[in-house]
């Protein structure tokens, strides 16, 4: 058997040369089945392999569409130390370049979004069109060719009106088989005609695996008791069998919920099939529809809707369950019939992560009278809060010299194939060979 | 002659190797009599070197009992990126252990001190005896083990109601050598059974080791005013013939006063030997009884007891003089016959030193009634500032480029006991050979 | 043909084994004509190489004699983590010492500026003449030789009143020449008696070399409406073929100007020809005299005198143009009728330089009489503001990964100048042997 997680022979070669002896045995010596080393949580040499590795080469999400809705509408993204461009032409395409100029390097744009026709840098005034050729550049010799100084561009791809970039000069082809399989999940909620109800950045004391770590399992959610009131306590068991006996009352209402759901879903003509490709593709995700409880209809305390007006016009069922999404390594989100909200986890340093979380709703809602905003960001800003304490503690005793790799339990299997994901991202752009990681859905399978 | 600080052979070894060659020679070829040279005192890498092969392999002070007093009452100390739980457990045994829950590594008690019955991880409900077995972890696989999953503990000694703690799996021995020579000095005073009057942190913005140095000589006293209408300003002096002709009507009353508290110590049956074996053990100290200045009582303006109720019982007179014990590498304490004033510096970064200072008072003093805080307190609240801004100037005027080692004159001699004493102790654990450094107790001997 | 900026064969040598192969590379390879390549402008390395190799190896405008006019008065100078004394003595001798106490390295003076006798050290006591000596120190053993322990000595050059020190042992002996080549420009201007009017301190978030050509060319003078009042913007073009037709009304009025202007300093005596080594030696400078428009007497926003009292008596006339110099690698400054404003950067981080401005008016020119203060300094005060977010902005994107070096055009032809001369001293103290580059005058002139 192989690693599944493979990249471009292009992608690894000169590079592992570059991996020093004990960085190397590091990552070929992981223990599946335990939290990694403290070096992958806590170094800055291994921050700065994420950055180059992870998120400078795979698929990043960093927005939606509905955040730039009109044409000249910009927003400005930063990755490690890269700041990025992302704009609506008047042809209505979306477009993504750095925002740097091509004469001395001057950043370009310095708010996080705005509208614009042209981009004028502050310094010399060279001007770019929003396609990023340059316009204008004053008191240049003769011989001057300003073709040669368009803005550099980057790799994007839309989603169903969710926006992914990448850094890489040859992004990750399977995107065009994730979008194929999870477009028909997505698209019948209309995120790209959406409206951003609000959006909030919230900054985590933690390394970024902790944050992605910790929304893969609900073995933690005895500190959310706003969220479970709706969230089943029983999700992340990969094992009907290992759900411990306290949650038997949680996993019936579940399996009666999920009969009448499934019907419903079909009926709507919604794919609900659980794909879990987790590790065993570049552009590792999973994708579900599962019920919510008590009124199940939106993540609110009594599970009731939170904006009256459905997200999408042709779903106006107020109890839809929830369409769930991640994607490796930095997205995941939630929809319902009433709204949706994504999460983008971004590192920011070894020991901080920005977690951007936005809510979208029907264009056409209006706030105060189709919804009160309280009431529909109120349960996921308490849990967001109570993840990032929870982070915290997690990387405060990670770089602790005492900390040695723990066991995951039975469920926390969406975190080892996390996990796994990662180290085999690694090795392969790394080109570090090593004992054979077994793939979290086999795993799983044969448990 | 051969090194008089040795540790067991296990202890130096293959580290060595890793001692780039500029740090070998900075170590081997340091000269004795004068400050050391500016990396130990201002570069990371020497910094880092002093938490794992000082702070992390010898005796480090940390607490007293009397912090602790009751049981379930817990302290959590920071020592490096360690933190390390110390309490009281119900057979009134005091442990300590590695603050780390076993999972995956959340940080588990976040108070600087507090009172439980048993410690649980906020993170998955991981729950810990104070004895610091794993006694409850939910949704476990049946094949799991509590038994392999306790609280990493750390060696703990207590001498007197001196807490002092040892990260490495091997801590020095001859702690029980040391316990056995001051524990006479120290137990007449009753330090376990009393109760902290106040504690301060102030951060000093210098290197731990200028501290220590700072502490180690009262030859810059002129700038502690308050301090030095008791304490003798000839301290510090190894030979008697060196000390100035400005300070003879100091040296005359020394001597008085000298003779008078001898009689009393040996009247109460308190030892007062004065032994000193700072740079020729691992665990290097020395103690010593000696009268003060003006009334003579305790560390005040005028010398009389700032507390009305002795410390011990059985010790009820108010001239008592001081007993001080220093003990490398970290701590320094005074006791009166009223309280005592214990120091504990730790090291935060390069040029940021951690001071605590514990008053200790009779467990039945009342505030108010039997001493007044700021009396208490005043003359070495003033004293520590003035220090901190002192050690502040010298990393300052250390960490410039046109700074060279310069010589200490003969008041210096306990902080060149100091430094060979750290010097020697590096030189030992990383594996470095040198020329040989006479111990200062020799150099005094022949001076 | 050979590098024209060449140093003693003693600098370059041992040195040049410490540089890695890709630092070598980069310094070997720089393109002419370009922006530098990243790393000089944002790494820690470079940073560092710049204070070894330039800051400490080359003269340095710290300050100007008129900031200590009287017997005793001192002023503290950072450069990189040396701080240096540079005082006036009892025979009006000028002299810098390291601010370092040759005891135990403690900082002997730590205000910016101040007036005493003797320099006295906070921790023991020692004590210094202002001219270095050591003359006391107490309590020590009969053997020790004061004389071996007075303040170490820093190279100073006093330059018509500008202050210049060098943190080397051999300090570039052709200051001399350049000394002898301005000293004719500067002293009929009367610096080294005038008095200090204001002086600020600005914090740019930028590479010190970012400041310096940011204040090369005008290519960028658009953002500062205020001082193109007065200021031709056609400053910077190495050949008048090149300047812009849009700018063809304010070439007309320069060259008038300046005819008028040339006549004048004829009759005055004032050296006025343009002099331009600023790559073709290791002193680099330039000097010259230019008109300025509107009224041309001054930095005002209409060009008139912003003090009364002329600066030099001998120099009456209010329209006298500027005489303006700029010399490697951290100074530049303007001299009017009416006050001088000089300009030093220091570098404080890879991300931030200190500039600090100072403007001189006559010694007996009273403010708010013959000058108000804010309008002496207000059009460089908000120009040293736009420079600072111009600086800022630079930074912001040469870190960005996406930068890569661009072109300078006619007009940059000065920072062209300043960053060949940057690179040529590199390359000479370090020993790498490179391209050649081609002096920035030599290139102006085949133009």
């Amino acid at each position: 058997m192989t690693a599944h997680v493979v990249a471009g022979a292009a992608e690894a070669g000169a590079e592992s040369d570059r991996l020093a002896p004990d960085a190397r045995a590091l990552l070929g010596e992981r223990v599946v089945g335990e939290s990694l080393p403290a070096p992958f949580y806590v170094d800055r040499e291994w921050f700065d392999r994420d950055l180059d590795e992870i998120f400078a080469k795979r698929w990043i999400f960093v927005a939606t569409e509905a955040e730039i809705a009109e044409p000249g509408d910009y927003l400005t993204v930063n990755l490690g130390r890269s700041s990025v461009i992302i704009a609506r032409d008047d042809e209505q395409v979306v477009r993504a370049h750095h925002n740097v100029c091509r004469h001395r390097g001057a950043r370009l744009l310095t708010d996080d979004h705005g509208s614009t026709g042209t981009i004028v840098c502050a310094y010399h005034s060279w001007t770019y069109g929003m396609d990023g050729r340059l316009m204008f550049a004053d008191a240049q010799a003769p011989g001057f060719d300003k073709k040669c100084f368009s803005l550099r561009p980057v790799a994007l791809r839309s989603i169903a009106g969710l926006i992914f970039i990448c850094l890489a000069d040859e992004p990750p082809a399977d995107i065009d088989e994730v979008a194929t399989i999870v477009t028909p999940y997505l698209e019948p909620h209309g995120l790209a005609n959406a409206k951003v109800a609000k959006q909030t950045d919230l900054i985590e004391n933690g390394n970024w695996k902790l944050t992605m770590e910790n929304n893969r399992e609900c073995y933690h959610c005895g500190g959310h008791p706003e969220l479970l009131n709706v969230f089943f306590p029983i999700w992340g068991f990969a094992d009907a069998d290992a759900i411990p006996e306290r949650l038997r009352p949680a996993t019936t209402r579940y399996r009666q919920a999920t009969d009448e759901m499934t019907d419903l879903w079909r009926r709507r003509g919604l794919p609900s099939d659980r794909i879990v490709q987790l590790d065993t593709r570049i552009t590792g995700f999973h994708i579900e529809r599962e019920p919510m409880d008590l009124a199940g209809e939106s993540f609110t305390l009594d599970g009731t809707v939170a904006c009256t007006r459905p997200l999408a016009d042709d779903l106006p069922d107020r109890r839809l369950g929830r369409l769930s999404m991640h994607l490796q390594p930095n997205m995941w989100l939630h929809i319902t019939g009433d709204h949706a909200v994504l999460f983008s986890a971004i590192p920011l340093a070894p020991d901080q992560t920005l977690v951007r979380t936005t809510w979208l709703v029907h264009a056409d809602a209006v706030e105060g009278i189709d919804y009160d905003l309280d009431r529909l960001t109120g349960v996921w800003e308490i849990t967001n809060q109570q993840d990032a304490d929870l982070v915290a503690l997690a990387h405060q005793g990670i770089a602790d010299p005492a900390y040695r790799p723990g066991p995951y339990g039975p469920s926390e299997v969406q975190v080892e194939a996390f996990i796994n994901w990662y180290i085999t991202t690694l090795r392969t752009t790394l080109g570090v060979t090593h004992q054979v990681s077994q793939p979290v859905s086999e795993i799983s399978e044969s448990a």
